[in-house]
């Protein structure tokens, strides 16, 4: 199973809207075939093992670190196909997530007499897929917002300034959380002031063939982003998001998203996108794991609204001082309302430090 | 050598205001006596060395982590000790930083015959006294500021309330950091709104019969501490600095320390006290090591007078939010302001993060 979870990983910047998935097919203690998902459209794990193992399946062992699907997509269902095979035992390391169909592979399997077990190296498998499986779970994807600060825990100065205060090495690092993400999200004020790509440039991604650029999405409810924007301008399709469509002429690339205002608390302030409807309609394109890259107002509602899994935390060695702008705009008044991380990984980038949080969930 | 530094080690908590000093003597490829410096007042290394080794000592080497003394003190000169006793060869890590001694120690043997040499694991130690050193060359002490705060850099409420950011395991780190300061300082507002004893209670130090709290500094500038303040009443000696003496009737063990005061550039505030001169002040009265604990205010015309040489910054996981106060009180406009530091140490104590970082002088 080992073996498999590392197979899987193959496809981490490649296979969404699918879930990684390895397998590896087990004869008289051989491996005698294996395989992983490469890509949406592409056959799936257990078919690529299956073809390497010709024949010789008949008899095996199948070690999978998910569940075989039960349905016809754009492939045939790969409990099918591992009975076809003559497989003896499947050892799936995790069910499927999505309720609907949790089961339904494993059931097919044990019809047709093939030993079935799962749980092996379950959580190792789960970490293979953490946005898939909140997509299927709760019809939200994954949310990672990547913050660059100084030590004191801001993001720009008072005038706008932030270019650059994070250096190469953790902005060569931010290439890989873009190329793991289905999407990148950002503000119209980022991309107005900045005017930013936010696309995949790093060799190391874009030379596979596999691998397709996340859907930049900016948040604009005020359509003040214009058609020249530098973000536009990249291989790879945009969402622009507002709550009224513009009549502004977009490249071709550029899908304008029509999004439901929430009514805005503070009178003087503009009504401003529901996020969360947002991030339900990425969860219905597909999309799993979604990066925010945007000024502290923006990541401000997003963690104000709950919908953060994960903090990206890049420091600098620096102090930008009191008059510069927060990490998030997040007004709360008691000790008591303070929002509760979890310290995950922590690595020096450069001379930088990047620290993982995650959100304790109420 | 290596040896003679783990030996000042053993100082850490109580040779102040004298440096941490270990000493070997060698005859013959065997250790024949070996001590260390532990209190003012109390023998030198070198003599506690040669009180081991006795008349043994005629035709040893003896290995000292800083150049003997060669004045006569609370102790007779050092130097004149190992002529007496026979040594014919000292080797010191490092001369004496102070200038007005330097090398005279060396001279002193080398008059008597004795070859000496200096260098040999001189970067560490340095280490052993990086505030005597700083003392002895600038006439100032070294300046460590405690910081603690949540990852967002906020280490209080806008209301005031900061009990507590971080962890019962990082509170007790900060023990160690008090128990090897010749002072603490703090601000008035600290003591009035939080009341905190500001002293070390950890067993560990306090039951070394050698050990002396740190002298706590209060800058009152307005006169505004009273004498039943929490940090008047533990053992130890106290000043209560400001730029007017008070009227008020303050415990035996407060000294008030009248300072200058500095011309407030801003006409709405109040004089504030001349920062450097207190520090002058501190180093005159033999101490090396000063560490802050104080509001952002405090902490931030340290820093912004340029009188810091490290932050000791425990980060807590949580979000205080924007509305909260700042790391350090520090109006800076642009990034070509900046204040650049380099990153030391990284440690998790408890699920707080603690980062060492040092100042980049200009």
């Amino acid at each position: 199973m080992a073996q498999a979870i590392q197979l899987a990983r193959k496809g981490w910047f490649t296979t969404r809207t699918n879930p990684r998935v390895g397998c590896v097919l087990v004869k008289d203690g051989q491996i005698i075939g294996q395989g992983w998902h490469e890509k949406p459209g592409y056959a799936h794990a257990e078919i690529n093992a299956l073809n390497v193992a010709g024949d010789n399946a008949r008899g095996a062992t199948a070690y999978v670190t998910l569940e075989p699907c039960a349905h016809h997509g754009k492939t045939g269902p790969c409990a099918e196909a591992l009975v076809e095979a003559g497989v003896v035992k499947v050892v799936a390391a995790m069910l499927d997530p999505n309720p609907l169909v949790s089961g339904k592979g494993m059931q097919i399997l044990q019809n047709a007499g093939i030993k079935v077990e799962h749980g092996l190296m379950s959580s190792e498998a789960q970490q293979l897929n953490p946005g898939f499986i909140k997509r299927m779970t709760t019809g939200l994807p994954r949310v990672v917002a990547k913050i660059g600060m100084s030590l004191d825990g801001r993001t720009a100065m008072a005038n706008g300034e932030s270019q650059w205060i994070t250096g190469a090495d953790a902005r060569r690092d931010v290439q890989r959380l873009r190329a793991e993400s289905g999407a990148v999200i950002t503000g119209s004020g980022t991309v107005v002031i900045d005017n930013p790509s936010m696309n995949v440039r790093e060799p190391a991604y874009i030379t596979n063939p596999h691998f397709t650029q996340p859907i930049r999405v900016i948040i604009d409810s005020q359509n003040i982003v214009e058609p020249d924007a530098k973000i536009f301008s990249n291989e790879g399709h945009c969402w622009l998001v507002s709550g009224h469509l513009s009549v502004k002429d977009y490249p071709d690339n550029v899908e304008q998203k029509k999004v439901e205002l929430m009514p805005s608390k503070d009178k003087m302030s503009h009504h401003k996108i529901n996020l969360k409807a947002l991030l339900m309609m990425l969860a219905e394109a597909g999309i799993d794991d979604v990066l925010i890259e945007a000024g502290s107002g923006l990541v401000g509602s997003f963690i104000e609204q709950e919908l953060v899994d994960e903090l990206v935390v890049y420091i600098a060695p620096k102090l930008m001082g009191s008059a510069a702008r927060p990490m998030a705009l997040l007004p709360l008044e008691t000790m008591q309302q303070n929002l509760e991380l979890k310290l995950g990984d922590i690595r020096q980038i450069g001379n930088d430090l990047r620290l993982n949080y995650y959100f304790k969930k109420a």
